[in-house]
């Protein structure tokens, strides 16, 4: 399979997944369901997903397994797009394309969405089928999946953003605002694939490495997007970041030398996936796939 | 040990356990640790974790991995009053005596503590000491949290709550709702505590009976506090309900009539926990406790 049916396969299965795992929205509460349903459906090119199957493919993990590992981190990333979204956050009212959560429904309910996303995605991996080799594995599986949410990951980086609005960061200081905020989720959709594929401890290292990369990749580009593109395109607020007055790649080095860095971060994760030979040809698919969003 | 010094010891030892787990307030991002602290110690009756551990007594469960199970359970109540007091939800300013983490610190702080301390909760649950049998236990003990906190459980709870504003409800509609709202977490700590026991299947129907009562019991006499006691010794806003005209048991059934169906749910609760005779003595004497908080 190509790499271009191979991404739209494992995007739909997500689709179909998500679809199934979250509540049906005729099951009570009707209302939370249906804003569930809203924010997580429909939308979104399911990076962490596509990261997840791919790293799961290096290690020839059971496709069943990788969807709720997948799904897990989705709802996760869901959930912190709804809270973000929200009036005391970024106050944003356009999320793909569509109304946000609290503007379509009510800021209670949205509030009450992510809180509840964010318990399905615990529960869609702890259900995982039980082999034992699985069994092994799930206390270490929902330990990193916690850790990369919480406070010191992607909540974390939520409170160091807040923290650094309005003020000048250094480079380093940027990088581990990124580190926490969107890089924890996309090392645990790295990993939690490999481990659905019982990867062993030096597979797991190199593919941190290349998950690290990954991480601050995806930013460097999303400040780039952010910079550069429309609303349109985007399907959310352009130009948002200089507006508030928040620091980006962009605003800190300059637009050519934020690419500069964009292609050098694609070369060493792709580097990172040398052990694996052509086992990691999605893995390197989706580095360039990204990076290729911006170019 | 008699009942009182029981008690206590749980409450100590659970709080010494809940300022081991959270981060410390100095590890970065230090005002989001500290608030997360703020949030979580120093109050509270620690009910959930005294449920837990008192169901972990009748089957010999391990001290350390009910701290655990409880700890978890607790940091998802703590997550759950941070949220349900932001402006949105309730919108209240005092919550164990003290200001709430919006009013203390900020509103976006206060999203972002609720957030951590739930992804804290499922780590907490999840770096259980890996023994085989708890190991093979483990997904059911994850799965049953997140139910029970998410949108069939307790988040599922507020959203009905929040429909019910100003409407009238019926009594059965009441239940559906405390059910949910607190009912789903009540049974958690109860069923967790026995888990980390080896209950078996017939031990854990006898105490899900149990915990249903328990949880609707709770509901009534918080009810009764509600409409009955001062704020400054509910240590939260008193009369909050009656003057949100929020359906409360008082309201329907008035506070007669509501304090003789908890003393039928108390007996009721009791009945349920024969098959374990005098193992079950903690549960029996929380039951004792819970109720006469209110008369």
């Amino acid at each position: 399979m190509n790499f271009a049916d191979w991404m739209s396969a494992v995007q739909d299965r997500t689709e179909a997944a998500l679809a199934t795992f979250l509540p049906p929205a005729d099951a009570l509460p009707g209302r939370l369901h249906d804003a569930m349903r809203y924010a997580v459906l429909g939308g979104g090119k399911r990076v962490r997903p596509l990261l997840c199957h791919a790293a799961g493919a290096v290690f020839d993990a059971p496709a069943a397994e990788l969807d709720r590992a997948a799904c897990a981190v989705e709802l996760i990333h869901g959930y912190s797009l709804v809270h973000d979204d929200l009036p005391c956050m970024d106050d944003d009212t356009l999320r793909r394309g569509k109304p946000t959560v609290h503007v379509e429904y009510d800021e209670a309910t949205a509030l009450l969405v992510g809180d509840a996303l964010q318990s399905l995605a615990f529960q869609v991996l702890a259900e995982t089928p039980e082999s034992p080799s699985r069994q092994r594995r799930l206390s270490s599986m929902i330990a990193l999946l916690a850790h990369a949410a919480g406070s010191r990951g992607m909540a974390g980086g939520q409170a160091i953003d807040l923290a650094a609005v309005g003020r000048t960061l250094t480079l380093a200081e940027l990088e581990q605002m990124h580190i926490h905020k969107t890089g924890a989720l996309i090392r645990a959709a790295v990993l939690l694939g490999a481990h659905c594929g019982n990867a062993d401890a030096a597979a797991l290292t190199s593919l941190t490495r290349y998950a690290n990369r990954i991480g601050l990749l995806f930013q460097v580009v999303d400040d780039i997007l952010d910079a550069e593109a429309s609303t349109a395109t985007l399907g959310k607020t352009a130009g948002k970041d200089a507006a508030q007055n928040k620091p980006t790649y962009v605003t800190l080095l300059g637009a050519t030398r934020a690419k500069a860095l964009a292609a050098e971060l694609r070369d060493d994760a792709i580097k990172a996936l040398a052990p694996f030979g052509n086992r990691a040809d999605h893995l390197a698919g989706l580095t360039r796939y990204i990076v290729e969003r911006s170019f």
